[in-house]
């Protein structure tokens, strides 16, 4: 099952500065061999269900063992069976039809 | 690792009636063992991680098989290491300060 | 328009403990005088469009005005032109088909 | 108040082809002047808050009278009073950090 996600870690009682972890959540998708995208309020991360999920397992458990005492995660996940789907389709599609 | 996780499953291409999906998704969460709790705009859940990861993909693998297109989950994870918390401790938190 | 809401305010930069801010809120939606219904990981509440908004904004204010530096905010918002709804209607009509 | 927003649009009633109304969204954006950004998940936005979420009411308004019967919108807000941010300064502070 193909999953098209999107990630937002929020790492509580670290400060304000929160780059370094999201730094650490692109690492951790890189390593997965994951396609993901990069945004101003979190990543587009799109694979087989069980490997996204499995790294955003991950990142909870990487951030924890840096000393991140608390970890919200906001994830979105779309999966359809009626069409094969690709990240790039849905942004190409817009595009498309913005002209 | 124990996760306070929030369910929100939005089925598409299948009208504007939810509640039947919402219904399949308590008893996946029943099925499961989970301790949850409904709300009006989705569900929370808890228990060990991988548990209820596993039913949340179990959700989208059982109204894919019911004939629903497409469908869209938002989940909020939340996971922490200082303390021991049940999603009953967040809410009864809240409520003795509001007194 | 009536929207139907879930509303989950996260302070950055004050440490772990967020109940006396979620506290906060509660008090804000009152004040604002709009239904609401605190759940585990957030707050489900409803009402005319401009006044469930003006009342998110206000506990942005608020909590920046208490010393929080950044807030983070998840909303879900819902609204329907096939009938009236509110937020009780959502989780009886589960309820119900739960038996 | 500034405010940077993720914002996913989420049309129900109206069959599986969502990109028309991901259009509609982007061209309220425009017109009201706001800077975003479209990703495969949504549309970050920032501007003034009041600008913002007048855009994200327009929004419900606009596809409820092109015909959709229920919207389902996802939004993050982000406010901090630390630092002047904006959305480009998110990315650039991660992709600098990934060298």
């Amino acid at each position: 099952m193909h999953v098209i996600a999107d990630l937002t870690v929020v790492p509580l009682g670290v400060g304000l500065s929160l780059s370094p972890y999201v730094v650490e959540v692109e690492r951790i998708l890189d390593a997965a061999g994951l396609a993901h995208q990069l945004h101003p309020n979190g990543t587009s991360v799109e694979g087989d269900w069980d490997a996204v999920l499995a790294a955003v397992k991950r990142c909870h458990e990487v951030l924890h063992g840096q000393g991140v005492p608390r970890v919200h995660t906001e994830l979105r996940l779309g999966t359809r069976t009626d069409k094969d789907q690709r990240m790039a389709d849905k942004t190409a599609s817009v595009q498309a039809k913005l002209g």
